[in-house]
């Protein structure tokens, strides 16, 4: 195997922008997921970063993705508002719908975004972090394929559903979590899968609905929910918000349509920001971000804990300057997909 | 023992409501409690039901609750509503915010109403089934007193802190789930400690920090919540909404005021409710809560699932005609808090 590659952010957002646009992106697309695939790569989230490319470029090539997109936004109610992704990528269509959320947020004081029609290739803290930059609490809510078994259940239906919360702090980066419904990601059973390791109990199903330890019978079979029903109570929820109150599909929908051409799949999303200085009568806002402050210090007073997004920050602290790297065989992948 | 006493639910709101007038609360207060109580007792949810009568009573007895407390609405923002529980207990609280809270989500598309001071006794689902039932999704948040450990620590600082969430059924009581962050309720590791039972392993850490299966060094200890950090990610979330959103106390807060008396701690709590109908455009809106049966259906077509709020609902088939029963020796208490 060959060393690992460094490249810089610019690198990566130039690699990334170069693809794509050969590949026939539009200009917005593709600047929209290069911002989202660099910001992966800045915070460490490599699940997210370079590694997606490959996938974004096969949903072009495919024509399950439109890669001239244009979302098209639409005001359904006073604190709510639509974005149509046109079956673009979603990192534009989210931007198309941010700066309006945020204004209705504060005016309102709460407000939801309904994205429909866009193929989600990405985590969720890029959704609801910006927001929380700008003074917002902020929910984030996407399905994805059927590969969660329901509470009690042994077959696939559910996406792995995640969800993310994020909250304002003054001075410093937002704090932000944005997990599964399942256990695992599915790349982890993948990434156990290509080590020829056994994955940890608990994970999975097989096919015969028996619990495994085998990535490969896993694959096949159902990813868990983690804690049991109560996880799977949220991957429920998430399918709700998702799927059904926005107006798009589920995931086990999600799975029968796709062409399995391995980039995203189509789905809706739901965002919800809240103004918190709209939360409480006026004497009360000095020192609302305080107060949560004080929560935090007394969270990290306890040894051995940490705040979710703080790993992410230390990334971000070090990788503008050290720059990033992607196994040689993602690299290779890349150029190759450089058209020239 | 004596034997269980069995009494229908007229008799059940009969007796609260004789004992709570009886201790002074106010005709309105009263009313929104002896609901609250016999609406769990009509779904077989005893940990909320005539057990906690004793709870109420003591909380008025100390003080700690304004028996008289007369909740004040103002609104925050157009889709933001508070309710100033007055130091009540929340369920008069929670109606006065209702019909508006309604309305708002009606109008608005999405609206929120934040609960402040307020003594919180009872279970989640009462808060969001109403509004499911008048065709919202809905969501609460609420905390509690100081009993959960922070991911990777081992002394307690979050509350239980459930959070429920409510989805719309045409001709059908919605689907609600009410969660807890942590493994178990408080009071099942109280039943454990009753009954001379070790717990199951994973619940909870003794004072030492490390895990235990020993009720009482449990209840001297933390509980851990569920799911490991992506539990205590949640617990952390609904101390954020639940505290510093509406402007009210923490759970380590609550603790730290509390007389001790037994009663409920004074909290906020959040609610969140959605008009799906205003989340999609005019053609999606024929169908959207159809194709949610489509999903629950798929659900129940696997062996050994079961939805969410089953259980409470199969209850309340059975109670109205065939009554519920409690220990003798509760019912000999609620006799003693009857005062002639």
């Amino acid at each position: 195997m060959s060393d690992p590659v460094t490249m810089s952010l610019e690198e990566v957002h130039g690699l990334t922008t170069r693809i794509l646009l050969g590949h026939g992106v539009s200009q917005d697309q593709t600047r929209a997921v290069a911002d989202t695939v660099t910001n992966a790569e800045r915070d460490a989230c490599k699940a997210h970063g370079l590694f997606r490319v490959p996938g974004y470029v096969k949903s072009v090539v495919s024509g399950k993705v439109d890669a001239k997109a244009v979302p098209e936004r639409k005001d359904l109610a006073p604190a709510v508002i639509q974005v149509d992704g046109k079956h673009g990528f979603s990192p534009l269509a989210l931007e198309v719908g941010r700066a309006p959320l945020i204004e209705r947020a504060r005016s309102q004081g709460i407000a939801a975004l309904a994205v429909i029609h866009a193929h989600h290739f990405a985590a969720l803290w890029p959704e609801v972090e910006p927001l929380a930059e700008q003074g917002l609490a902020a929910f984030a809510f996407v399905d994805s394929f059927s590969y969660v078994a329901p509470a009690g259940g042994s077959k696939p239906l559910y996406g792995t559903n995640p969800m993310a919360f994020a909250w304002p702090r003054e001075k410093r980066p937002p704090l932000v979590f944005d997990q599964a419904a399942s256990v695992s990601a599915r790349g982890e059973i993948q990434i156990h899968l290509r080590d020829g390791k056994p994955l940890p109990e608990g994970w999975a199903l097989g096919p015969d609905g028996q619990p495994t330890t085998d990535p490969e019978a896993a694959l096949a079979g159902a990813q868990l929910p983690f804690g049991g029903y109560k996880g799977a109570a949220l991957a429920l929820m998430v399918e709700l918000l998702a799927g059904a109150l926005v107006g798009d599909v589920f995931s086990f929908e999600a799975s029968a349509r796709d062409n399995k051409d391995g980039g995203p799949p189509q789905g809706g999303e739901l965002i919800i920001a809240i103004d918190p200085s709209r939360c409480v009568s006026g004497d009360a806002r000095a020192g609302q971000l305080a107060r949560a402050e004080q929560l935090f210090a007394m969270v990290l007073e306890q040894d051995g804990t940490r705040l979710p997004s703080d790993r992410r920050y230390a990334a971000r602290l070090i990788t503008p300057t050290e720059g990033i790297s992607i196994p040689a065989s993602l690299f290779a992948t890349l150029q190759e997909l450089q058209i020239p």
